[in-house]
């Protein structure tokens, strides 16, 4: 069996139409949008349309698309951005236990300007509770900043009840969506998103290009300060060819999440029914049915997730232990300490991310190479021996 | 003839061979180097040979080299993040009055931030005077900071003296040489250089990605927050493609400095030469000499840059009338008010930037083409007619 790669919500690979259509502006459309002469305007042009086709994916005016130079970009403009827009309102902002770093790094890096953070708790589904957020809710609270969807556990938040409660409280909110857009509808009027952020290449767009959606009237100032590129808020000559990928990878996706969701949710629950049953002693991270269609995330008592990566690698399955951004540290997943893991049980986590390229073949030759994998890493586990000396005894 | 392309200080093409190194990346390698399976410790691995390409073009050690999404990122992490790094020594910072935006609007937000911030005058060649930037030095200056290259003009600014009077003084050094890596030869050991900015797309790489050397010692904190991404310094996963093609496109450019600036030195000097005896009422903007061997800028009386562009684009030659970064503004140049145009005259220049596709015979076609066009442009123009008028009575 060919390659299997499993692991989508740590990058996607970019395809083909997206590649062919940003191809032209790596050859010979290489003008500087800012520039005013044929080659030039060709870029700008193709901007325009790029943001146009961002606008449409999320029900957004084009005029509130600003394109970053990655998803962490974005999250960091939005929350230090609405930070410095409100500071003389006050000082406070709500977040939740699980955000991704690109969040709470950034809170973190507030709090040591001054600013507090309250940090909410999350259910052991990974949800936060409503009454929780308006009990945190303070006169000085300027903004609430709670991702879409978790990256590890796919956990979905009620993005519509917390925005209606910043809403009627007139604080902004902001939404981490790089793991939501193009998997889940999303439609930045709905529920009334002031600020959403967005990565092109969790999408089968390249790395290296985000977007940070702005509703008309939150006017941040800059982040990144120079030429007068993006209406003069984000400065730095355009990445033309990554966000015409954008623009193109995000129409594509958009198109297509009914029939992906649908296609998605039937392999990831032949994988969760499959693996729970076929291995004992393990455990589903998050909600059943609260979660992303292509997320699964499985805890393995006694053993190391790193361990079974390895050896699902020498398999040729590709996945992850927790969140690409924190592999190859020790510690263990914040977000699955958060849903109430010991941390023995956080370390022993595999998380699957499933995508275009994965098919119920793959998910089935996971499920048979699986059982035998973990058994003999936890014939190598002193945990695993002290249980069963445990359970003899 | 075919197109010209005289834009080279806007934005380069893609080379082939960059092109080549990068597209992997784009395709089948498209791994997060965050992640341990093969595919992402190929991408790591590219990263890491790009970071070492990178290091050598400047004499720099690999671990001094953060790669970022512009040069105008690396502007704005250098200046704030020596502006936190040392708040505690001071507030005063020194540039100059022709900085390219990405360092001038950094400034002004800092200005705004408490900081205080000298700009130094230039002469008429666009050259500091080192006796201005040593009065300007108080006990609370932190940082200097003086582009290598300027963009419009191409003034090469004494970098090695000024290195030494921040040195001697223990006050940080920047400079903003996305002009001149890859043009002139630049050793960041040599001057003792502390921070030093770059962009791929000014030396036949991507857009969207650039680097910020960064000397052994001088620990700035993270500008953007998030993964552990560039040993914890620069968040958000890395654009392998673009670190890539920046690494070979800058080993490339720097091995063939010495031919290509021969080369681009002569064509300069036909385009000079054959610009101001063809036409009359011009001046060269800038210094002869100190200058970037592939830049000319020159003012003609009585007409409008921009229209001037239109009528060159209409045969077939990109020029540009200032930065690209600032095109679209009716603002004359900073940079020639600052050598001492009056506005009327910077608003007549016209900035050629040359690069690899150009030939003499190009600047031929050019100087051909030239005359009849300003004479045209000056027949329109109701200053001319006046001049002409005063001329005759």
């Amino acid at each position: 069996m060919d390659k299997i790669y499993f692991d989508h919500a740590a990058t996607t690979p970019i395809r083909p139409e997206v590649l062919e259509a940003m191809m032209p502006f790596l050859g010979d459309s290489f003008g500087n949008p800012s520039s005013i002469y044929e080659i030039a305007r060709t870029s700008k042009k193709a901007i325009e349309k790029a943001r146009d086709q961002t606008a449409a994916a999320l029900g957004a005016d084009p005029s509130e698309i600003y394109f970053t130079g990655s998803g962490t970009e974005a999250d960091n403009w939005a929350i230090r951005g609405a930070a410095e827009l409100r500071s003389g309102k006050g000082n406070h902002i709500i977040t939740t236990a699980i955000e991704h770093h690109a969040v709470l790094h950034t809170c973190q890096y507030l709090e040591k300007k001054g600013f507090e953070v309250t940090y909410l708790p999350v259910d052991e589904e990974g949800i936060i509770c409503l009454e929780d957020l308006e009990k945190a809710i303070r006169p000085s609270t300027i903004l609430i900043t709670v991702m879409t969807a978790n990256n590890e556990i796919g956990a979905l938040q009620p993005i519509e009840e917390i925005s209606a409660i910043a809403s009627s409280r007139r604080i902004l909110f902001h939404t981490d969506a790089v793991q939501a857009v193009g998997h889940i509808p999303i439609n930045v009027k709905q529920p009334g998103i002031d600020l959403l952020s967005l990565s092109a290449h969790k999408l089968y767009g390249p790395k290296g290009v985000g977007a940070l959606y702005m509703r008309k009237g939150v006017a941040l100032k800059s982040f990144i300060h120079g030429g007068g590129q993006e209406r003069n808020r984000r400065a730095g000559t355009e990445n033309v060819a990554g966000v015409v990928a954008l623009g193109k990878a995000i129409e594509l996706c958009v198109s297509e999440i009914e029939g992906e969701a649908a296609r998605l949710t039937a392999i990831r629950n032949q994988i969760i029914d499959g693996a729970l049953s076929a291995v004992p002693h393990t455990r589903l991270n998050g909600s059943r049915d609260k979660r992303l269609h292509n997320n699964v995330n499985i805890s393995f008592d006694f053993i190391e997730g790193e361990s079974l990566l390895l050896l699902l690698d020498m398999k040729g399955i590709f996945a992850s232990s927790g969140s690409a951004c924190t592999s190859g540290s020790l510690d263990p997943s914040h977000v699955l300490l958060a849903i109430g893991l010991p941390h023995e049980k956080a370390h022993g986590s595999l998380r699957i991310t499933l995508g275009r390229s994965n098919t119920s073949e793959q998910a089935a030759y996971f499920l048979g190479e699986l059982p035998a994998i973990v058994q003999r890493l936890r014939d190598m586990s002193p945990l695993y021996e002290d249980f069963i000396k445990k359970n003899r005894s």
